[in-house]
Formats: C-alpha cells, sequence, structure tokens
C-alpha cells in the first residue's frame, strides 16, 4: 500500500529487524512461567538514539539507566529487555540489578557499557531474578530474520494478546528507508506513555538530536492520545536507534524529505499505538475519537482523550448501546472550551447531536455499528479550526478479570 | 453517639423530616418501570437556601431552574425531584419542562413559583414524559413520618443499591439543633460533583449566605472528594434548606457554635458521600485513602482521589490483592509534589512500603484484611503538614454489567 502524498509503503512482513543492520532475539529464562521474557535489539554498528520516558514520578531503576547510557553520546547498539518483573520500587538492589543487565549484556557483545540500554516490565516491587537472566544472556541468539523479530516481540509482552509490530519504507535521496517498530501495552496505559514499550528501529542516517526532535512530535499525536485505564505505569519508553545504513543524507528539517521521514515515523506510532489501544486488558474494540472544531490543537486532543477514556463511553460501546448522552458528558467535563449548545457527534456514519440536540437515528443500526470491533466517533465542536484524535478500547467483564487476579 | 468534642449526636431513626418544619413525600408515576420516580421536599416556612451544582459545562435544565429560583431572594419551601430521566441534553423543551415542573408544583403548593427547587436524574437526552409527572404532582403525599422520608429516598435513586439518608442532632442556644440528609449517586461519581444529588434539611437558624459558606467548605472535603469512575454528570447538585424553627441564634461564623453547626454538616455530608462511594455501581467494597505528610491538604486530596481512583487499584481491592505498587504508581502521577524515596503506604494495619521500599508482611492477612467491606488506604508522602482524605469503590464485573446494558 503506497500513501498517494509520499511514496509510503507498508512493508507487511516488515519487522524490526527488516531497516539494515538490526538483528533480535527472545527466549524464556523463567521470570515468567511459560511465555518469552528476556529479549534483544542489536545494531550492528553505533546507532544515534532518541528516547522518551514515562511522566511519572516514580520511575523504575531500568529508565535512570537507558538515560545515563544514552547521555554518554547519544548512541546505542543494543537493548536489552525482561518482562515479568518492572524492577520498579526496588530500591539500590534494583539500580544495580538494572546495571548489572546493562554490562552483562554489554560485555557478551563486547560493546562499552553505554552502548546497551534497559527495559523492563511487569510486577512493581518485586527483586529481579537476576539468577535466570543473567545466565541467559549469552543464550540470547541473534538473527535477522522474521522468527528471531516474533521471538523479540512475544518477549516484551506481559498481559497482552497480541504481538505488535509494523514496518514502513520510502525512498529518500534515491535510496530506501525503513522504519518498524515492535511495542508491548495492555494495561495502566493513559495518555503520556502507560505502561508501554516501543522499540522502533529505522536504517536512516539522522543524528540523534534530530531523532530525538522527530519521535517528540509524533509521541505527541500517537503515543500521547491513547488510553486504557487511565493509569501510567512507571517504566514506559520509547525508544528509537537508527542506523544510518540506508546512506541517505543526514535527516534535519532542512532536508526536502524531512516531512516524509516524519510521517513514516508517525505512521509507524500510530500503527502501534492503535493496537495497543486495541489490545487494552479485556478489549473486545478500537475506539477512535476524533474531534474537529476545538479552540485549538490541543484542545481537541484533549476532548478526544477525555471521551475515549470515559469508563461510561467504554462500557457503552461494549454494550453497542449508542448513547450520546455519556458522550456529550465527557466533552463537558474536559476542561476544554466549549459551547454547550453547538456540539455535533456521530457514531461511525449516524449522527446522534446536532448542536447539542438530539437527531432522531436508528438506535438498532447504530447498535449494530458498535458491535464491530473498531470504532469511530466523531466530534465537532463548533468553536475554532482545532483537530485531534485518541484512541482506546471497551471496557468489560474481562477487564476487571485480569486486573483483579493480575497476581494470582 | 455523642462525639466527646462537639457534643454531636447520631438520631439512629432521623431523616429529612427530622428537622423541624419539613415533609416529605415519593411515589411512583410511570418514568420508571417500577420504583418511585417522583419526590418532594417542603418545608411550611420560608427556608434559607444553599446550593452547589456539577461543574460540568454541560448542564441540565432543572440546575438552571432552580439556580434561578434561589437567586430570587435566597428562600425555598419545596424540591421537587424526579428520577428516570435527566432532563439534560433536551433543548428549550426540557427547559420549559423543567420550569412547568416548577411551577405546577408551586401551585399545587400555593407557594410563589420561585420557592420551588427543581432536580432531576436518569437517562440523558430523552424527553421528560410529562403526561406522567404534570399529573400526579397533587397526588404527591406530604408527611412529616419516616415512612414519606423513605418514599422520598426511594424516588430520587437510579441504578442505587441502598437509600442514602443520615441525621445528627446538637444543641446550640440551649435549643435542640438537627440537621439530616438525603442522597442518590452510584455511577457517574467523580470528584467534584459526579452524578449526585443530595438533599440536607435543618431547623437551624441561619441565613442563606451563611449556609452557603458552609456548605462550600464541607462539600470540598465530602462530596467532592469521592469517585467512583471519573465520570462527572450534568445533573449534580447539593441542596440545603434550613427553616430556623430550632430557635437558635442566626448562625454566622461569630456564633461561639459555627463550627459545632459546621462540623455537624461535615458529618451529614460525609455520610453521605460515604455512602454514595459505596454504593458505586457494582461496588463491593468502600474505600477510604487517608494521605498524611503531604505540602498541603489540596494536594493530600489530590493524591488520594488518585489512587482511590485508579482502576487498577480498584480491581486490586476487589480481587484482595495488597498491590502496593499500584498504589506507588497511581501516588506517582498525581500531579501532587512527591519525593519518589520517602513514601510509606498502608494497607489497613500492614505496612506495605516505607520510604518507597517494600516491607515484608503477610501476603495472606494483608489479603484477608482486602477482603472485609470497608477498607483504608493510609499514606504517607513524608513531605509535609498536609492531610486529606478521599473516598471510593472497589471495580467489579457488575460495573460492567450495569453500564453496558444501562438501557436495555
Amino acid at each position: 500500500m503506497l500513501t498517494a502524498k509520499s511514496g509510503i509503503k507498508t512493508l507487511e512482513k516488515g519487522s524490526v529487524v527488516t531497516p539494515d543492520g538490526f538483528q533480535a532475539a527472545g527466549m524464556h529464562t523463567g521470570v515468567k512461567r511459560k511465555r518469552n521474557d528476556l529479549g534483544m535489539i542489536y545494531c550492528d554498528v553505533p546507532a544515534s538514539a532518541a528516547a522518551l520516558y514515562t511522566q511519572n514520578v516514580i520511575q523504575a531503576a531500568p529508565l535512570k539507566v537507558t538515560k545515563k547510557s544514552i547521555a554518554e553520546e547519544g548512541k546505542l547498539q543494543a537493548v536489552i529487555v525482561n518482562s515479568g518483573n518492572a524492577n520498579a520500587c526496588t530500591g539500590k538492589k534494583g539500580e544495580e540489578d538494572a546495571y548489572t543487565m546493562r554490562n552483562a549484556a554489554a560485555e557478551e557483545l563486547s560493546l562499552p557499557e553505554h552502548r546497551v540500554a534497559v527495559s523492563s516490565t511487569g510486577i512493581i516491587g518485586l527483586d529481579m531474578l537476576m539468577d535466570r537472566i543473567l545466565p541467559n544472556i549469552k543464550h540470547l541468539d541473534l538473527q535477522m530474520d522474521q522468527e528471531a523479530a516474533a521471538a523479540f516481540n512475544q518477549s516484551i509482552l506481559t498481559t497482552d494478546a497480541i504481538k505488535k509490530s509494523t514496518c514502513y519504507q520510502t525512498v529518500i535521496d534515491d535510496v530506501p528507508v525503513t522504519i518498524a517498530g515492535s511495542a508491548k501495552g495492555s494495561g495502566m496505559i493513559e495518555p503520556n506513555m502507560g505502561t508501554m514499550l516501543a522499540f522502533i528501529t529505522t536504517d536512516a542516517a539522522i543524528e540523534p538530536d534530530m531523532l530525538q526532535l522527530a519521535l517528540k512530535d509524533v509521541t505527541d499525536q500517537t503515543f500521547n492520545c491513547i488510553t486504557v485505564d487511565g493509569d501510567t505505569s512507571t517504566n514506559d519508553m520509547v525508544l528509537t536507534m537508527a542506523s544510518g545504513k540506508a546512506g541517505n543524507a543526514s535527516l534535519t528539517p532542512a532536508h526536502k524529505d524531512w516531512d516524509v521521514f516524519v510521517e513514516m515515523l508517525q505512521e509507524t506510532c500510530e500503527d502501534l499505538a492503535k493496537m495497543i489501544a486495541r489490545d487494552g486488558e479485556g478489549a473486545t474494540k478500537l475506539i477512535e475519537v476524533q474531534v474537529a472544531g476545538a479552540a485549538d490543537d490541543e484542545q481537541a486532543v484533549q476532548v478526544a482523550k477525555t471521551v475515549v477514556g470515559s469508563s461510561l463511553v467504554k462500557t457503552a460501546v461494549y454494550g453497542a448501546d449508542p448513547n450520546w448522552g455519556r458522550i456529550i458528558a465527557a466533552i463537558g467535563r474536559s476542561g476544554a472550551d466549549v459551547d454547550a449548545g453547538t456540539i455535533d457527534a456521530s457514531v461511525g456514519p449516524f449522527q446522534l447531536l446536532e448542536h447539542s440536540q438530539p437527531l432522531p437515528f436508528s438506535e438498532t443500526a447504530a447498535s449494530d455499528y458498535l458491535m464491530q470491533d473498531a470504532i469511530t466517533i466523531t466530534v465537532d465542536l463548533n468553536v475554532g479550526d482545532g483537530f485531534g484524535k485518541a484512541w482506546g478500547c471497551d471496557l468489560t467483564y474481562d477487564y476487571v478479570r485480569i486486573n483483579a487476579s493480575y497476581r494470582t
């Protein structure tokens, strides 16, 4: 699929190892009972690195270590990730463990320690099972094939039901440039980086500061626009590594194809963000809320996030109930500038509200629409030109089941 | 029960008709299928009135009408309430209907129209069934007995599972002064007045502006500290009527017993707030979160609200899982000034965290504690002297069931 505008195409079978220079691995060590729990992405050259972290004041040990690694020279060659244990609220011991993981991986790969990042996800406050992780680092079987990428994808999951991966390619400076991403995230997801990890690889040539610039912009419109349950984790991280092996001229906003690169990064992140929202704990449906006519773009996103995060909207979508009352109530409490008399709202093709007044619509047809597995709610506030989107999921019995018994 | 400090006692069998001057009624008109859906509180003299309303920008028609009534002279003699239909987002017709309800009640009671307040709760966006409500106003059988108060209590409920009523008495200026309250609220409850109605009667002598002053203070520490699902309704109202028939000297902050009156009002509102939280849709447990050591009282409440409103904390409590990781994660994202290394947290008598580090505790005993129907979580941030409380409930399968099928 080519997007007409910029010649970006999806690589259906692409993964984090598709961009030139990257390998991956994933394995089971016993931190979790059955599924893979240790993974690695490796780049055969020092890659420009950019990262964003949770906005929670309580941050897990691996974040501290990764920040320190990147601060050194803005380059990474590997990230080691475990699931099953978040290594958060584990005090000095946890920090030592995160450094030990990093340094052991660096030694195994014959890299300077600061070229390795560390990431963890899972239960908070339990000591890391270092006796399972450490001896297994040398068994991580780095490969460039799809199986290795799939094994990595699997290794970063916790309560996720599906693997999350995407890949795009375009041509910049007459050479193919590829971006791919792999993510996890399912619960404790909230605007501003809930419990989610995303690892993005690209072979684009780009300096670390430029990569950070692009990543920040794109994250604000993608990962920061999803919510599952309003909770924000201690461990979230979006990490991007650019090998430069594509051979394009180094990307900056002055490059004629900067926008193409940013758009491709945005498509990558939006895909992963939507996959995370769709895979919200217990979710049966992806909900996209589009808000137009807000005072500005920021307020549009604020309204979209409030609607998609409302427990009452989420349960109504689960119950296939076109209950616009809950939509307008969420809009009204969003804190954005809203005129109580000018709100239009639709669920899919069914307009339910015009200027805040109910329109006649077929309840049965609208309910049928809501039984689909991807729902769009569109809102026009009619007060300005701001536009924004947010993504979430329905709230179901299974969300409760999963979270009432997470540790048992 | 007498509180040692101020001689305030609970009247176990008291209700909104216990304070001198008040009568109540409740009946079924057919707006709802079976249960009472129309109620009234009446005062035989013009009562000082004070009220607070939802902070949602979208406000239902009855709020507009009640504000107008009170603005006239600060006195009310009756409030007419229906459940089953919120009369919100019903446009001009809805506003006309609310005025028609008010005026019909005034005519029936031979009162000036502005002495009557109107309140509604239920589904948003449906036209009021005026043909059921209007002809029945004359059938409201105002009485001073407990049956009448119970019928009123019943008439204001929607998805509530329990009736909510409380009553306190003290002596001021050598005369008994009584305060009672009746409330509804179960879903769409959020700090800052979620979907809840509370009607408070007292025979204290107090001017409207002083009553408003006391009500505002007390509401900030009671009704504004509860959350069920983070949603805020279009219809919330706390309405207080003071008949003055107790015969005390008119209460102002200069009166020696002003604090006693405010404390009694606070106990009334706190009782009702906790009943609302405990009766959160699908809830099996009341959760109280107490936060000490915050930078100030406001931040303490902010942290308490964030913890008690966290879906992950709520599901953990439902699952009797002493998962302090979710508690500290919520604290970290609360926006309050927090030192990531100084947080203490306990669940009931079990201290789980000291200076943000896990303590050894009996998981079984803590889990047993969480199986009780009233849970206290205490937090000390150790950064200042601020203290605050908030109340909520667990998140259960039944919350989803109720809200996924509210209209069907």
